[in-house]
């Protein structure tokens, strides 16, 4: 099953930080702030102005990516948790 | 009796998510998420700029898109539940 | 006596949804909720834009349509009680 | 003493609605609703958009017109209780 | 000490009401309305767009004014009080 | 250290009022109101617009201007107090 | 690791203010206002308008800036604290 979102909008696999300590020591799911890295699984075709022009997005699917702790809406699909969020949520790509 | 939405709205069908868990256990409908997947029944002509001129929507009748779960107005239609939106309510198409 | 809405404005008959259940009991008025569709009595000439420009409504007099539970505002003109609303406020043509 | 109203703004005298019942009786006035409807004093030149062209007002002296009952600025002119508002406040002409 | 206001700014003379009733009775200060009227003192150099383009202001220095009763900040200017206000807050010219 | 504001913004050096009433008593600082009155020590190359057209600004190092008494925010650079604020902030200049 | 922003959103390395009074005594860290100083570390290609132009930054890497005390995102990237903001949270900047 594929997805294709709207617009300018992606859809991102969200990438667990790492849950060891330095130490090695594991911790509790709810001792830690939920990541906010991930990984654009599809994309949009771009940003539509109100005269209909479309503006091709700037992430592209296997970026890593960064965006805000609380942005996008979760959704599943083929049993898997993803976000569906707007690119302008996406504040960076790592490299 | 045909419904024509106006401009960047769509008329959606809610697909009912599958009541039965993994195991076959049919869960009571207050134990659920309303779902949030639905089927494009209708579509408007295109948004409307404030120049008049009108941009085709993206998606079409037959669709199976996703929508957030709290999006549109519930309206009876030949006594059929349906939902009208607007087009940026959509967040995707499944193909 | 005519009345001429302006710019985007549409003046609209509201249609009492049947007040009888299937098995022909008459619902007092309170317990039903208030319906939502209409005729378009009149029209404005169409949305303003800044510079001027007129672009003519997609909505005609005669047309019925649906419209938000809470849209426009009533006034009675010539003892008859009608709503006022904008062009935007209608979701779509019954046909 | 002339006033003329700055753009969109138009001067506006409020017409009082019949204050008797069909059987002659004489309400009293805080049993009724404020009336909503006006004649048109005085008009501005018309709408300035941003880039100064100046867009001319649809409504004219004289017009018999229906605005919201909250709209406009109260203002007394040569005795007389007068409303200045937008032409946006102004709902259509009755004729 | 001249004061030239920027863009669609204007400075305005408050000019107070007649304090006397018709019988000639004078009326305490807390037992009026605070006038809505004044003089225009200076105007700025016009409205600037996003673009640069500036649009000359529509009221002149010497114009009789109405303006709503809470509109401008109040500033002392070689100890005379007056006010500025954007020239969107003027309603109108009495002539 | 040469401090240069960003786009429409402005370094402004608050002027402070005179301290003594007119009989030449000294007023304590909590007495008086903030004065908002100022001189211009740096502006920005200009408002940037959406297309990046770049529109200078109207006041100058050196203009002695009026400020909304709460505007801007305060910092301090080489041990001085001054304000970062729009050039939307500046009321008007004195001459 | 690399991090490219997106768009109109730099990424800034917090400087932090000396800790020292002039007399030398190191204040504890909740005694001081967070500062507001910091160096560009990396910029995004340009504010993104409507229509798909990009509009390059007037901030490059290496600057030293002023901005909001409040602004940006926080995000640790190779176990550095840095700040993710949009370029016009940036005041000015400092040379």
């Amino acid at each position: 099953m594929a997805f294709r979102p709207l617009h300018d909008r992606v859809l991102v696999r969200r990438i667990e930080a790492d849950q060891k300590t330095a130490g090695g020591i594991i911790i509790p799911d709810s001792a830690q702030e939920k990541p906010s890295e991930g990984e654009i699984v599809a994309t949009g075709s771009g940003a539509k102005a109100e005269d209909g022009t479309v503006t091709p997005l700037d992430v592209r699917a296997g970026d890593r990516v960064l965006f805000g702790k609380w942005s996008g809406t979760e959704v599943k699909l083929d049993g898997e948790d993803l976000l569906i969020m707007k690119e302008s949520d996406i504040m960076g790509i790592i490299s």
